[in-house]
């Protein structure tokens, strides 16, 4: 027994390290599958397969300090087959992690108790069904869509190299951690795995290693199916350093493999694990393993193959616990403790360093991070809201150290560079850059931004609009996770042009509209831009969707019309007429200035026009009912908003009595001012759609 | 000169075959160069850099009829770089390729005329920015998102070995044609070409080759940059036989590649060629040659180097389209001819398979293909629409033969296993099977049912709606192109219950319903999915997205309320009062019985209440107006829409003074009955927001 164990019963007799192994391994599995059964809903098989290396990893490797789980130095532990989230919560349980809130202070209960355990999948429980980051401490990030784990880690160990080239000194090593991951069968066929793994290579992320779990089972049944390709030797191809582990069981194996990942210094590890699906179980290695509860009857022949009692049920056996806790806690508690120490010699030394540390652990920004950010004066003409977002951009990011991102091979065209003097790439060896030259790989673009995020990084990523489609998942998880990212997207309408339909986002603005606490602003000129990267950076718990121009579009003159501050309240009345107006024009992006231009034309004719510019619904459904009223007062029913992407969802602000000007079918491939003369975005159309409307409402 | 050609001039004196052959290729080049030139937008340098392998395989390998491009027996080519769009439509003039309408007829014009070309990227020309299909004779797929085109040419090789496998017979090869594709970096980097680069080597689909242009340059710069993997390793780790040509410029080398593609009969074949970009101007291997004109002194510069009349636009040199047209359409006749002579044979011998052939042609479905849909007795325990649709489905499927589809590694959870003798698995070397294993690899999945789609298969995908996120870009393009693929999603909302948010759609309902031109369903129960389906595959030119439920729903009594026939109008009255109707509950997919339920309740107490189940919004939009005022009439203002996503969308419905009981927030991990009560979704909060609403419009 571990000298920690302060174990005094079990039902084993033979309390040898070895059978301590053993009974560890297996407290992991029945858990699993008692939890799963208790749920009756859940993922045994998995767990089942991979508890001896769970365990290895964490009992010998993984640096945490349970009293303190969010030291920041920690390695990190992605569970990217999110479905096994049993085993991460039994990992959390035997180590005795403690909670913490959101504040990073400890509650004084264990982030995962027995009792969370047999809650398994219940409302309001800390193991949802699966791994939630905020709602379970310890959990690092939300898995279970696969692939998305693998691109966080990714991020994570982008994150790791970027703050060890900012914050380590001669003789103060503050960041060194390791990121791990277990991945499967299904993150290996998704394509963001293939993409986050080229850039892992591409970067020699050695502080990078994934362990693949090939148990040749995917829910339909043998990979032989679908899946025959070498997995190994496609790592090879990125890069990567390849091992291999035989037996998933042979723990003394799982050693000597990840002992060899940390001594290598010039490239990710990628693991290899064969193992067999629901090992132990009557269902063993079927898909039939995978999804379900495995039955009482099968429960019970399981326990018995582990020579566990049959009917015993989350059975912790005593000395087990304390002995799991026991190893992992002295070596984090110690390795943590001296990071501590040294932290404070470190903020002695360098206490303008430590002092943006502690701004970034609390999510803020440093003071004056946005006082360069400039004003643009008015300008008929005008510059493209992608070039506006890049001087912005540029504006803030020699501020803000930690702010860091890039595109998916658009910097040209997405304006997203950082130019200033000592920006540069971040490339292999060279972790200083601040400009990720993602490549092509949009979908892990946006896993490894959530990941750098999930890390102390404010990270960004920027691409087309349409190619929205392709990240569409991290976006998603981004707002599940409540991770400030902020996502540019340029090229945002028909202005695209001649690159046609297959370029042109039409519906892209609702489906990011439709996303839960994701904020998608639109700004309308070069001054909303300003305020909208900085709404954007102000957001601690949302991600943001930036959309911007290709075009240029008029930089609106703030001395006639309102301040374009009023981003913040999401939609504002930038034009107004004396007294109640006939008729509102709701205009976002590109479309505001046309919505000015027919304001003047429809004032010019006695017509009592508002015009609101209305860049974020987002924030704008946030304000109270009396902004909202005072914005688009409801006596006022002749509305016509004005956006070039689909209709969907703007009857909320026109009401059935009001009227669009959308787009209703996809693009086409020709110069912008044809497009817009074709599809009706020009200032007569708007007039007239305008004079309709009154008519309507005056008869 | 070819004896095919009928030059009688040329600013050439040496008409020699190697002086022909140059001189082709850079017609080819000039011809792009000149076209982006005076569109002032597009991208010359790949067209430039390809020109070689574009003229090689076109002139010496593909075996196309230009008189009858839409002979179904043709060699498919390509265009996965559709920003290279000018070397296709360079190729389809010169090679003289005629154009048809939609219904196959010529129409005594080109393809692509001189003029065409003149008119690149103009509003209607048949040259938009990337390749679209419909809109060209001789574009097989639309391309421009990178990977998408990879993704196809899987689907078509596909779609070659199932119709050999259904209508080959001894003596008799209807099929046997070859997919060529030309592909880049971008194409490289994306996820979804590795997951269809697994699939195809998986299936041993030696009728496949990617020609992989290999140039070094991406739009931030060098590959250098972001992508420095060895991709003719990871190709061979798919399991493809991997060929190099050293210098694209090297036609000889191509032939002998391309030669060995043709012999190869185990696996596809991936190419790599290294090419310069904009090759042979001053911009060459840079970046610049990428995405625009290269401007009147790099032009003349370029046609200088070319050894090209520098004043010279738009020249085809005399005899030139006459050799090229020449060799293709001799080697294409012959083939088409003598396929033509072995049809007609077939069709004595074969004259049930011939008929069956010519219907896939004319895109319609057998007589009787509907006969066997089940009619689901009144059930108030009633099954899951996932299972509904399984048998639908099954029940459809013996008699359309070519209905081939399946499911990204789920189908024991979409039910869309075809399970009728003889079905099968569509594997390698087992091309009649009916199944197809995607694994886990939506996003491929997508784009190879589009391939599948437009090689005259009637392909379904299934996955959870949730994974939608994973395939947005292909179900985009199946819109764009107007190919009736179905796209099966099921676990369609919280019903999903335990798994959790990361699996429970909430805004995918809205951002499907957001694409112009898919058709979006969401059958309310058994009756409802069994005429979805129906509608679905009477679509000729819209994809369907049929969303079903995980959890089982009631099988409403048809003979108490109306048919299920109404979802064919999008949108039906299903329970009604008598007069006027104080309320109208709107209702989809699970949530149509719990409305019935309220409106039981409801009219008990005396309310007048009306269901509408309004399974497709997309149909409904469809019909007139007095058919859709009689549904939802707009006298009656108070209406409360009941669906479990969010309310995007649905003021157009409900209008200003109505209300929804929707999700505005992510789901939670708990049972479902628990997530019901927690999110609203009673029969008791229903009927007392119903009153809330009553009382509202009453007062």
């Amino acid at each position: 027994m571990s000298e920690d164990s302060s174990a005094t019963t079990s039902f084993r007799e033979d309390g040898t390290t070895e059978r301590l192994t053993v009974d560890t391994i297996n407290t992991i599995r029945t858990l699993a599958i008692d939890a799963v059964e208790k749920a009756n809903s859940g993922h045994p098989g998995t767990p089942m397969a991979l508890a001896p290396v769970g365990y290895t990893l964490w009992r010998d490797f993984l640096r945490i300090d349970p009293d303190v789980p969010d030291w920041p130095n920690r390695d990190r532990f992605v569970l990217s087959v999110g479905h096994a989230s049993m085993l991460l919560y039994a990992l959390l349980h035997l180590a005795r992690v403690k909670e913490i809130d959101a504040h990073g202070n400890l509650t004084g209960l264990p982030a995962v108790s027995l009792d969370d355990i047999k809650q398994f999948r219940q409302l309001g429980s800390k193991t949802p069904g699966h791994p939630e980051y905020r709602m379970t401490t310890g959990v690092e990030t939300t898995t279970g869509p696969l692939g998305q784990g693998c691109g966080n880690s990714v991020g994570m160990a982008i994150a790791e190299r970027a703050l060890a080239a900012r914050f380590n000194r001669d003789g103060f090593t503050l960041f060194d951690h390791d990121v791990y991951v277990l991945c499967g069968d299904g993150d290996m066929m998704e394509g963001i795995s293939g993409e986050a793994a080229s850039v892992a290579a591409h970067l020699k992320l050695s502080n990078l290693c994934w362990i693949y779990d090939s148990n040749h089972i995917s829910i339909e049944g043998s990979t032989e199916l679908a899946f025959t390709e070498d997995v190994g030797k496609r790592f090879e191809a990125y890069g990567w350093n390849v091992l291999h582990v035989n037996d998933a069981n042979d723990t003394h194996a799982i050693t000597q493999v990840l002992a060899t990942f940390r001594e290598t210094n010039d490239r990710p590890t990628f693991i290899v694990v064969h193992s067999v699906i629901g090992w132990g179980s009557p269902r063993a290695g079927s898909a039939k393993a995978h999804g379900e509860a495995l039955g009482a009857d099968n429960v019970r022949a399981t326990k018995k193959a582990y020579g566990w009692p049959e009917d015993a049920q989350f059975l912790v056996p005593d000395g087990v616990a304390d002995a799991f806790h026991g190893v992992i806690s002295k070596r984090g508690k110690a390795a943590r403790e001296a990071w501590q120490r040294e932290f404070e010699r470190y903020r002695k030394t360098f206490p303008k360093e430590a002092a943006e540390f502690d701004l970034l652990r609390e999510g803020k920004l440093p003071d004056g991070w946005d006082t360069d950010i400039p004003v643009f004066p008015a300008d008929a003409k005008g510059i493209a809201s992608r070039d506006a977002g890049g001087k912005v951009l540029n504006a803030i990011a020699p501020h803000v150290p930690m702010l860091i991102g890039g595109a998916a091979d658009l910097a040209p065209s997405t304006k997203t560079n950082l130019t200033f003097e000592g920006a540069g790439a971040f490339e292999a060896n060279r972790y200083d850059g601040r400009n990720m030259h993602f490549g092509v790989r949009e979908h892990a673009m946006g896993a490894i931004a959530n990941g750098m995020a999930l890390s102390y990084l404010r990270s960004y990523s920027a691409t087309f609009l349409v190619f929205a489609d392709y990240m569409r998942a991290p976006i998603r998880l981004a707002a599940i996770m409540e991770v400030p990212v902020v996502f540019v997207f340029t090229h945002d309408s028909i202005g695209v042009g001649e690159d046609g339909p297959t370029h042109q986002p039409i519906e892209h603005l609702a489906t990011l509209r439709a996303i839960p606490g994701l904020d998608t602003i639109r700004p309308g000129d070069a001054n909303e831009t300003a305020v909208a990267w900085k709404v954007a950076l102000s957001h601690t718990h949302e991600p943001t969707a930036l959309i911007l121009s290709r075009q240029a579009l008029p930089t609106i003159d703030r001395g006639k019309y309102a301040s374009a501050d009023g981003v913040q309240q999401g939609a504002y009345v930038l034009a107004d007429c004396k007294g109640e107006p006939q008729l509102i024009l709701i205009a976002t992006g590109s479309e505001v200035s046309l919505a000015i231009s027919a304001y003047e034309k429809l004032s010019a004719d006695g017509i009592r026009a508002r015009v609101v510019s209305m860049p974020s619904w987002y924030l704008f459904e946030k304000q109270d009912r009396a902004y909202r009223d005072q914005v688009l007062p409801p006596a006022v029913k002749a509305r016509l908003a004005i956006e070039q992407a689909g209709s969907l969802g703007w009857d909320r602000y026109v009401g059935t009595d009001g009227a669009t000007i959308t787009m209703s079918t996809f693009g086409a491939s020709a110069p912008l001012a044809k497009l817009q003369e074709k599809f009706g975005f020009t200032i007569d159309n708007v007039v007239k759609v305008a004079h309709q409307l009154i008519k309507a409402h005056s008869s």
